[in-house]
């Protein structure tokens, strides 16, 4: 999976935590000839090359002619636009790819808006990342020993897939497949749905009266279960409206787990809270375990 | 708040996290003559002895005649039954201590079967831990940057909590004192709320039928949100039992905000989604920015 790679010019579109995290890893491989960066923010950009992130930046589409790679690493809602402002220019031979958390958004966009180069999108979700944005919170071994999924469909050039899981190897990622609807249902459950619950917890104590002395109180536990409520709004504003219908399922199964819960608590049923704390540590320390045994990080890097 | 303390015996009820590291913190202080150990399992107290943690241990109510302070840091739940079983055979000195997570239980059942002995009852919560539990996983610093917080009554004996706050500061924790129910409550939010929050997510994942791919494709931000869920059942249940009320109160307000929040996401409104978001973050971030500008340390010690 270490085979190298050898770029011409890969265009990122979105120069932050996961756009220039994967610049610098592919710098550190001379995995492409040039990089060069798109994005809303020149200060942003010109901080970015500042860093030797990227080469130089551009504006879309005129950016794109003669890439052979192009990552789209903007927030998932930004996508549909981007799309569709660079398919005028993309070559016959262009490989575009996303780093989007929600999938089945995203290959409507690129379905809508990148005409005949549709076949040549891989849809992409990389699981790695902190709470903290931007290029300066970057970092070239931000993937390694983290899990990549693609989600080709039908129409995806199977060509295409290798070269991008090619590319996302050299990072040190595990890269594998999955269906968009199943890398959908199940990052719903275990990274969206955890991120609204933070954010809310974070929404309730804010707004206590108290809410100094909480704050001052509170104990790692609290920092730990609410780090990811530092992350960025616009991106997780995005990702709650792209993949709706799947976040909307499991936030109402989860206020039917806390409803039974909070009945257990009032009505001081110690058995099945000690029954339901029990199957839970289990099943959460059963889970380190076997992610111990992987050559996978257990936890974020940095 | 560094002066030194010279206890002769000392009796640690429960040498587990908490009971351990204070015992060790306090040994490497020379802070009693003798540390006796007592707990449920022998072979546990002959592993905290092996150890060095304790000097020997024994059973209530023979071991705590003649000591000067009784620390009870076992589950809350055990607490009233510790109280009753040790009050015959207290000095008239003695101080008596705990380390419960919930304060008004715990002063109720104190007041119930200390008797005479209640005016020298300090409640107190050191606001540290891990989620692993033992005495193998206790160690000497945890307190070291960390709260404990002294919940005196209008019957406690003053000098028993300026003798009780010098043992705690000899470990390297910030003492202060707050009234039983302003610290029950706070505490329900910030900590005992988090905890069944995160209990009830690794339940709701453990029991889907793709459970093994969603924790297999878990990243870190499900890690942390969920580390507290490792923590001790049995202690979490009494807690949650002992602080009912307050817990119950803040299960249903999250309960609110979590519907609040899935009809925003359902009826897809991004300005509100962002705008809440938004505050949260601000919200953290600003805590967080106050937090590194004191002594303590930001997150969980080791």
């Amino acid at each position: 999976m270490s085979e190298s790679l050898s770029l011409g010019r890969l265009v990122v579109v979105g120069v932050g935590l996961i756009g220039g995290s994967l610049a610098r890893a592919l710098r550190r491989h001379g995995a492409a000839r040039e990089i060069v960066g798109v994005g809303r923010s020149r200060r942003h950009l010109e901080r970015a090359q500042a860093l030797g992130v990227i080469d130089r930046f551009g504006e879309l589409p005129d950016v794109v002619a003669g890439a052979d790679v192009v990552v789209v690493a903007a927030p998932v809602g930004a996508m549909d636009a981007l799309f569709e402002q660079m398919a005028p220019q993309l070559s016959p031979t262009a490989l575009i790819t996303d780093v989007g958390s929600v999938k089945g958004a995203v290959i409507e966009a690129a379905r809508r808006r990148l005409g005949a180069h549709f076949g040549r999108f891989v849809p992409g979700h990389p699981i790695a990342g902190t709470e903290h944005s931007g290029v300066e919170a970057s970092f070239a071994s931000l993937f390694q020993g983290h899990r990549v999924i693609l989600t080709p469909v039908a129409e995806t050039d199977r060509e295409a897939v290798a070269t991008i899981s090619r590319l996302w190897a050299l990072t040190g990622a595990e890269v594998s497949e999955m269906g968009p609807d199943e890398h959908d249902a199940v990052l719903a459950a275990t990274s969206h749905l955890p991120h609204v619950l933070a954010f809310g917890l974070v929404e309730l104590i804010a707004s206590r009266a108290d809410s100094q002395r909480c704050f001052d109180l509170a104990a790692g536990g609290f920092y730990d279960f609410t780090r990811i409520a530092s992350s960025d709004p616009v991106m997780w504003r995005d990702i709650c409206l792209a993949n709706r219908d799947a976040l909307v399922g499991r936030l109402r199964e989860y206020g039917s787990v806390l409803a039974t819960l909070t009945e257990t608590v009032e009505r001081a049923d110690g058995a099945q809270l000690e029954a339901v704390f029990r199957r839970a540590k289990q099943a959460r320390d059963r889970m380190l375990r076997a992610r111990e045994n992987t050559p996978r990080q257990p936890t974020r890097q940095r």
